[in-house]
């Protein structure tokens, strides 16, 4: 397994030594700073394999890390893919998983440069290491009074997708195509790695973060890591048509899963006031993708308050929920 | 929980950003390579709750990777820990873990810049990444014919502190200090850092793996890797003395546990023939620890053999055996 796992990994650039040695040997830019993070992926935690195949598992695991080091504005390099699962998988599942993981790596220029494989007494569990370059990070501490908060795209696709997995039939009244982008946002999350290399570079941004956990949750963190309180207008929060249809059919709400669905791996940044129009044209021109504005820093202190169109205060629920009790955080 | 991990985190050299954003922003040393490795330990696959202890684990975890930059000659720099523990854990429980991943740590100099907690369907779950640096690595490719074959340590102590741990009570006619030193190498592992740097910059080493998987395997990896064969002479691998006594009470055979036991974490090398005694004083000189000749690679090929003070060829059994049926294997 571990042989056809390193034919597959060609040579890349800045790899000296890969796998099957007791370290890869990486030969980082000089001149650059080392961009490092790490995410654990378990089954019936943070996915089911009812629905989510090994290629789905291995994609996902490589895309969560690629979203924190995109939401450092930074280049991602090298990935190290630890992988647990039952004793009864088979060679071509395991297969699947390390081909999942490398297609997207590979779209990225990611080399996977070493890993662990286990048995495991209790399902999948998959442990990714990214690593990554930047010249200058874009932190989550940075905001300021006045900046602009904006996000790269439509928020909760990806809690519609799991709502629509979770079912056991697909809500009537859409199409399969529509079902089938929800659910791949969910399973296989596009992280924005070209926009926050683009938005890294640009000047104007002064804090960014990931949307892994929620657009409440994760921007409260940059509220308390900046000293800073924000405010959301809801109606400006742009929500994806075919998450508000299955909302419709479901019966559930699509601006909630906007704020705390989580896992939609947009990017939430703030930036100077005078640089959003620049940012916002430079960024589709670049990527092709939209920057919204949906709110503003009100001043010091800490903290989130979403208000609706008329100025009145909204309560959005937490964050991503795990399907355990205890749910779990990222460190 | 985060915030007491944070908060007992001290800032250390090389790191401008450690827990608290998306990615840990390190500065890597000038002219140096990096060197990544990661390992996943399991509940019941790699270590039981019932004698391992949260600062067991946590030690552990970053002990079996340390041991991986110690065998590449490389000096480890920063730690990424992931922790998935049951939803009835105990803060204490995960703050011991983290005590104990912190103690080793901080021993070498190791700052913990990152990880990721969740909460486990099933057993404690831990993944460490640890990344070093090093101008030029030793390789497991570099065995040459008519090298000498030597390991840094006497063998066989974490296999019978293992076989103590799985009995029920205690092997008798053993004193609790000595039953303590084996368990203790096998819960508390003592990588060879020092002796890995001293070793990488001495010059006449050609290849060097760490024992995790046991000298039979190991040393096939290096053969493999080299394209070499290799015999080691049995009656010249240093056994333990509180190992033998162990393998006498339980009736095992103390130098199975050598040859096959894994998880020493003792430096196995090659070097030129006629550095070996300068090498040996010089080691001993700088760390205290002996560098002990078992064996020589004889010829091109692939292999290892085991013979006796005869002469005649003897069979070690393959390497180190998870609990679980299927085993693991580090890619």
């Amino acid at each position: 397994m571990i042989r056809s796992i390193r034919r597959n990994t060609p040579s890349a650039e800045g790899v000296a030594v890969g796998i099957g040695d007791d370290c890869a040997v990486l030969e980082p830019t000089a001149g650059h700073r080392l961009l490092a993070t790490t995410d654990l992926l378990l089954e019936d935690v943070h996915f089911r394999r009812r629905y989510a195949e090994p290629a789905d598992i291995g994609w996902k695991s490589v895309a969560v890390n690629l979203s924190d080091v995109a939401a450092m504005g930074g280049r991602p390099r090298w990935a190290l893919v630890a992988l647990a699962c039952p004793a009864e998988t088979t060679l071509a599942e395991v297969e699947a998983f390390y081909e999942g993981a490398r297609d997207l790596a590979a779209r990225h220029a990611v080399a996977i440069v070493g890993g662990d494989t286990t048995a495991s007494p209790a399902g999948w569990l998959v442990n990714v290491t990214l690593l990554g370059e930047v010249r200058t990070p874009l932190l989550r501490s940075g905001a300021r009074v006045d900046d602009v908060i904006a996000v790269t795209g439509p928020l909760g696709r990806s809690a519609a997708g799991l709502a629509v997995l979770e079912r056991p039939s697909a809500p009537e009244g859409m199409t399969a195509d529509a079902l089938a982008g929800l659910t791949s946002a969910h399973l296989r999350p596009v992280p924005r790695v070209a926009e926050g290399r683009w938005l890294g570079e640009a000047g104007g941004v002064t804090a960014m973060i990931d949307l892994s956990d929620g657009l409440a949750t994760d921007l409260a963190h940059v509220a308390e890591e900046s000293d800073v309180r924000c405010r959301v207008d809801i109606e400006r929060i742009p929500l994806d048509d075919a998450a508000r249809d299955a909302a419709g059919a479901l019966g559930a709400d699509a601006l909630a899963w906007a704020t705390s669905g989580g896992e939609d791996y947009e990017l939430l940044l703030t930036c100077e006031p005078g640089a959003f129009a620049r940012l916002a044209e430079g960024l589709r021109r670049a990527t092709g993708t939209s920057l919204r504005a949906i709110g503003v820093v009100t001043g010091h202190g800490a903290g989130v308050r979403f208000v609706d169109a008329r100025g009145q205060e909204v309560s959005a629920a937490g964050g991503f929920e795990h399907f355990v009790t205890a749910g779990g955080r990222r460190v």
